[in-house]
């Protein structure tokens, strides 16, 4: 067998690892909706930084994610094939958000974000600070990217 | 009675106020430490994004908060007096973190940041997702501010 | 018309009210399952305690759920149309979990327990005590009684 | 040397051991007190469950927590030294609480129930659903035991 011959199996079995690796890295970029209908678009910067934007499809009471509904995000992004991020929202009524969660591939390949959240309300003063915190769970699917 | 001296009681009384309440503002630059004996540095931008770093005291396991324990913050500050606030961590390990909370005045007008973090380790996989997030709560104290 | 008549509309509406109203009642009593494929028993006492059983079908570590992943649970049910509730479960491993959810009857008409969990690990100490907590979300889904 | 005294030194150390360890235990039976001035008073049955009953100190909105703001508690406790355990109280209002916590020693002595909690709110439907739970911190101390 000739030398190149002997070279190939490897090869093949390292572009093989490769090609199912690059399979299933999960990129956080784009724009994800959330099964409450709530849109989340996300950009990472070169230092891995998180920006865009999110839109709300509820809140806690008439007004208190503002006019819009919509804020700016800001965030950081981990390193890995299935990376974790955190980022945080601050909403027109005075309340704030932050996410932690990871971008994973499923069985069929799709990407998802399952995330958890909590939601500060701006209490009055310490005495109110017990009952400020509301937490949940959200999970994000990729839409289609804009053209 | 002159009108310099009609103008004088209701100024006075609004410089009562404004220092009233500026005595009440709460004011998140600055270095702050819990009760565990993590630091944590805040700069607030004109934009009202929070940039700093975080210096942690505890991890999950050795080296997971890298080595040295210290890493940049990112995040957002809202609006008034006692405002709400959000912001993350990435750790070198691999794991993410994102703290809501509040800038809160005391009785002895002493300010503390009361808030609840959670911590989102990196999951193998989809099956592990479930397991991934651990939930905990840091009051933080003003350290004086460094020469 | 006879008085007889004359009482049937209000009677017939309060009928069809009922039934509707009847028909939107979530009742916790019965076999549940998880999106991961837990199963939780649930039996109501007459003074509103939650008993049965909770058969995990994943653990953070080999072992820590016991050798059955099964074990007894004790709550409370509130009450109301749609109830709230609370549950705990200890495991063999030496953890301790509860969940707090409310029973929603969906648009469909088929009911869901909608619920929070958080898991408390045995912290060797005080100065573990701050990584003891995880949290998630788990909804459950009616399965069909047991002959 | 006789055999007695070969005996006396691992019983000497067994015995050490045994107090030092005795020492240790923490024991949730009796009553406790929160930061914010919550009493939980706790009983444990043989089989390791929890009763009692909590008298909660604040309410989320006038009259969530009832008229006399106390009410039963159900509950399990888990096996150790410094045993984690979950417990559960329902609120006249209609919502649901529970805590997840665990009993230790701290340095001094001293024992804390150091737990946290989650309060669900009745939702009006499944789509006020993800507003519906919060979540917040409680160490408890031990009040001098009632005469």
């Amino acid at each position: 067998m000739p030398p190149v011959r002997r070279a190939a199996l490897p090869c093949l079995l390292l572009c093989l690892w490769a090609s199912r690796t690059q399979g299933a890295v999960c990129n956080v970029t784009g724009v994800w909706m959330s099964a409450m209908g709530s849109i989340l678009k996300l950009a990472v910067s070169p230092d891995a930084e998180l920006g865009g934007n999110y839109m709300t499809s509820v809140e806690t009471m008439k007004g208190a994610a503002g006019n819009q509904r919509q804020s700016r995000l800001s965030g950081l992004l981990n390193r890995g094939a299935q990376p974790t991020f955190a980022f945080s929202v601050v909403w027109e009524g005075g309340s704030s958000s932050s996410w932690v969660g990871q971008c994973l591939v499923l069985g069929d390949g799709s990407q998802v974000l399952k995330t958890l959240w909590m939601l500060r309300s701006a209490a009055q003063g310490p005495e109110d600070d017990w009952k400020s915190t509301r937490i949940g769970e959200d999970t994000f699917f990729h839409l289609p990217a804009e053209e």
